[in-house]
């Protein structure tokens, strides 16, 4: 193999030593700050590694699909650190506040910072960006439905009064439902209406990976992504009482981009280079995977552990996900996109991460 | 006359045989689960035949009226129903309780039951369907003119706590202010604007019924749907004891069903044979009838009875109702729909269903 | 210069006359009901000069600066007013709450009364109005912003108790946020998207004023408007005893409708003049404005008295703003108008007043 071939890739192959910078960190030095910090700046190229491959991947099987493999392999992580919480020897509600500060910063995250992130740097390149937004709509409304259905245990809670049981067998209907509804939204988006997400100008475009070797690259990177995710988790606490974040902020922002940051990076990249249906669907369709897929998965998983998870979230993480779901449907209703758009969704993120910073 | 034109009609008429039928049980062996039964499966020819009758009256007139006609045949049977309760000996609050939650069970049934298998049932014979995205439009805004006359008074008695007589005062204006919209909306769908809900490629087909035979069977069906109706309004109690249900439930689940048989028959009829303008037609004004008509009515037909009803919705019904409101917008405002996005109105329905049942 | 020329302005120069009427009124009977309605009379002729200088500017320099223009001369007078209340001799709690009760009533108001009734005006003459659904989505979407900078304090202050300190050091983050959006908004406006807002169709009309004549026509009226105003705020004291208002009522409903008349009035004549992209553009840039510029300055400027201002409004002018967003997104998004779009919108705005009318 005639190794000129990496040279485009230099940057990331140099950034991507901090991956076994941060194993040895660990081991040598053991968990703190500067573990903390080295998994983060390793897991950037790794991020990069996943765009380039999805691209690639998109190339072969067209933007939905390509969109929906980034999405599962980016959320995979989530769900992997998730699981390893719920069966931790934290305290019982510990756990689930951690777990649900989580999907709500992954949730608004990919709606208000990969997607605003993505419109700003597609933006000061391209005047006006187009997606589909036949597409983009069937997400919104998808993520309506897992809204429906975070509001109703919390509106019984806050204004019946539940007890534990009732809230449980409510959560548990409800996630029935929620994974039915993914479910059928995979049948219509890779089978029924595949060519919705799979749009006809994208598929002329040459691959230069072949599809197995893109597919390596996914997995590869995802499984060093999950590594350095853990090393990051194991170190938070440390990173905390060093910076000084309250657990809500740490939760909902902090891990939330450094589990998005896969989606980050190459969403961000397709939306430069133009590819704004790419980019619009990592960020959404991984949206609705965490809010319709890994929630309710977890709710099911939760009742092998000692204390069932529901899905009664905290009234701010309930609204910040309505907020931001009427923020992307208000910005993506019309398929186009500018580089203004784009500020609007992180300045929401700012103003919510505001919030949650001063929050306790 | 050749009795052979009966022929497509043979499975409605036998079904129809469970109306006399449901007269001699109520009769001979008097109210009770077996009444509720027959009672539930003789309306469903009569929708059917409803449907049929208004698919000509609208070949004649075109969607808009046709709609109307259809919503305005299958709410004056829930008007019938409502003043009937209102002036009935029950308590007075419970006599208001019910009359609310079939109000806003015929709301969210219309939006997210009907139109929702009306699009699954369009949406498995045909990919796409499209429809008059500034008709469908017009009717979510009156919706959300409804949704702002609810939130008013239930903000004002949960933020500020009200005296009766205030909440009467307020509900009584916001009352003449939903009624004055909905008499200005007849005006524009009826006479300024009437080519929105009255597209020209509809006009083209030849009816099979004469526009005085279409009125007859409309007629004659609703008379025979409302004598239904109050048979199994009579036998609720019995069939309650019977199957388990709360109050609640009761009424904007099973009742909201039964009520809206007509117009779901109708409505998923017309979506099957892709007339999709006249089946969300159906689906929409239906529903605003019921919030800008029959509700700011029936505040102005309470003050003869005992106790006035004001607006003063239950919050679980009132949020309902909003998010009812926007997952309409979202799938509707684009003017095409598709199966997914039936099923997904389905499931928000089945998350408010599930969470009425574990009410109380 | 031949007086002919003044000719169709005649009724506006008569009505003129009603501004050294309350100047005299003031000084010789002192302030009263009297000055009240002769200020109030005042500002109907000089709304209508800024209406037809706004225009002539617009001719000159796109509607999306005409409206800016305009929107800015409106609001200078309701910053002044505001400014001026916060530095008043008043009660702390009150000052504010007065401040916040206008700012709200500036919003609903531009958003539901001028635009409702511009859209009455010309869809009585105009069947359908088209306007530039780019340029309105933005403003939707930055009103959104807004929503979400006011929800996230007064969720804060509800569900956790804030300590004072920490709800201004929120509001002073949020609001330095809200105006990093604006100005933004103005570089992505007026330079890097100057054509949404500023379509060609409109550039071909001929100006009859000059741009330097309009300017200083728009400069004098602005002025005599904030003398009016002035007058109309020292004066509603006495105002308010002699009809009976409450508070908050005078602040959203009666001070508002005033201080609007300016926005009012340019945009009424321009959607008669079928001019809609005009029209469109001062109600929503003016609400904008005041959303994301007028608000948090005055967030800025309140810590240099002795109670600083924050972003925790009112639940009942939260949820009225949260509302209105969600009217104007469904009534302006698909960029098209009619006479009962304005009918519906002008609807919410009454049913808001009747809240606000029982409130307390």
């Amino acid at each position: 193999m005639d190794l000129k071939v990496l040279r485009p890739y230099t940057w990331a192959l140099l950034l991507g030593l901090f991956i076994p910078a941060s194993w040895i960190l660990d081991l040598v030095v053991g968990p703190g700050v500067h573990v903390f910090a080295a998994a983060g700046i390793g897991i950037i190229p790794l991020a990069w590694f996943m765009g380039l491959a999805t691209e690639e991947l998109g190339k072969h099987a067209g933007p939905g699909i390509g969109g929906l493999l980034n999405a599962t392999f980016g959320n995979a992580t989530e769900l992997i650190i998730a699981v390893f919480v719920l069966f931790s020897s934290l305290e019982e509600t510990t756990r689930i506040a951690i777990v649900t500060a989580s999907l709500t910063g992954s949730i608004i995250g990919n709606i208000l910072l990969v997607l605003g992130v993505s419109m700003i740097a597609g933006g000061l390149r391209h005047k006006t960006q187009v997606f589909s937004r036949e597409a983009s709509g069937i997400q919104t409304s998808m993520l309506l439905l897992a809204v429906v259905g975070l509001v109703m245990p919390a509106l019984y809670v806050r204004s019946i009064g539940a007890t534990p049981l009732i809230l449980e067998e409510m959560s548990i209907g409800i996630a029935a439902i929620l994974l039915a509804g993914y479910a059928m939204g995979l049948l219509f988006s890779l089978r029924t209406h595949r060519d919705i997400f799979n749009p006809v100008t994208e598929a002329a475009e040459t691959p230069q990976w072949s599809r197995r070797f893109s597919l390596g690259v996914l997995l590869v990177c995802a499984s060093l992504v999950a590594v350095e995710s853990e090393l990051l988790v194991g170190s938070l606490e440390f990173a905390r009482s060093g910076l000084g974040f309250n657990d809500l902020f740490l939760g909902v922002i902090i891990v939330a981009i450094i589990g998005n940051a896969a989606e980050h990076g190459g969403a961000v990249l397709l939306a430069y280079r133009n590819k704004m249906d790419l980019s619009v669907a990592i960020a959404t369709t991984s949206t609705t995977q965490v809010a319709l897929f890994v929630a309710p998965f977890l709710v099911f998983v939760s009742y092998f552990t000692s204390k069932a998870m529901t899905l009664d979230f905290e009234i701010f993480e309930l609204v910040s996900i309505a907020l931001s779901t009427a923020v992307l449907s208000a910005v993506a209703s019309d398929g186009r996109s500018n580089w203004y758009e784009g500020v609007l969704l992180v300045m929401v993120y700012a103003i919510i991460g505001v919030a949650f910073f001063f929050h306790r």
